[in-house]
């Protein structure tokens, strides 16, 4: 027996079909190719007609957008936490948390989202709410290395441009997950902070 | 085909329509998606019929193939010079040579073909050359790499791992010029090339 409300029960369901859906999106999207997906594969994946699959999602765009959100938001929201920690950490510990989150993120999930990021609709407004997550998220990494710069703790000659290094370093993953789909999280993890900090000079 | 021996390929009024059509290909591939894109577009771009474009190439996966390969097929070329050459260049001065031309042939051409790497297409029988082509560059990267670890020129503790990173950090420029369309093949090879030693500890 539910302990659950009654009054939040329907919630509780609508969210998991709304995951289910998204699941579903996810696979259809990574394995077939997103311009080859129809709403109407992704409603037969998950069991469902058409009409329910709208009161989630009115069009395509929007479940790849939320798929898209979720690989850099949560990063974003990381970085937040970290920056407002303000000296309890280190320029360099908060870039290390923030590569280590970051990685563990685009290996997250059964699917390697992040091919997604080079399909060309991803330039149209619908992704916009994407776009603007990412770039908050490379901020954050050129703050953490502009940092790291001012306390002097790398050597770089540019820190804005071995900032984006390092945010190349990281995405990187996308591509090294195409290639190994069982790619361990906390290794990369791992390998991607030390590659970062060699990089940097640290 | 994308099969045919270099000394085959037709030469000159042929050839020109040749690249016309892969300019054009190259051009939809990557603003509309490969999916989206018809061989009739891709005639009509180039304003032929149809049937001229079936004498260059009989499907649409033969344009993509060649397009692919042209990513690939140079620098593993070059790595083979590199390596011929011997004791006449050390293991790092081969493996910069190689990250230099490699990063300069991703960022070649109007259009950035790195792009289509992550289509779910890419994993058919028709792009398998493609993916070789590209596990030989990997392992050429992982050579030179355990060649400079055994000449003690850097400091790795696992030579093939970091092969790996560093072919990433190369193939990262990809992500890169999605975001910067206008970066600089010149700067963008030193940069990487200095990033890739520090990553070696070298």
């Amino acid at each position: 027996m539910s302990t659950t409300p009654r009054a939040a029960r329907p919630r509780g369901k609508e969210a998991v079909g709304r995951e289910r859906i998204l699941e579903a999106a996810a696979e259809l999207f990574v394995q077939s190719g997103y311009a080859a997906t129809s709403t109407r594969e992704i409603a037969k994946k998950v069991n469902i007609q058409q009409p329910s699959l709208y009161y989630h999602f009115k069009v395509k765009s929007d479940m790849l957008a939320e798929l898209l959100l979720r690989t850099a938001t949560p990063s974003v929201e990381h970085a937040e936490r970290l920056a407002a920690q303000g000296s309890r950490l280190d320029p360099l510990e908060r870039l290390t948390a923030l590569i280590g989150f970051d990685v563990r993120l685009l290996c997250a999930g059964r699917w390697n989202l992040g091919s997604l990021y080079l399909l060309p609709e991803v330039g149209g407004d619908e992704f916009a709410e994407f776009r603007t997550a990412r770039q908050s998220l490379k901020d954050f990494y050129a703050r953490f290395v502009a940092e790291a710069d001012d306390a002097h703790m790398v050597r770089v000659t540019d820190s804005a441009r071995m900032a984006a290094m390092v945010f190349s370093l990281v995405e990187g993953v996308i591509l090294r997950r195409a290639d190994h789909p069982d790619l361990d999280p906390e290794t990369t993890a791992d390998e991607t902070c030390r590659a970062a900090l060699r990089v940097l000079g640290a």
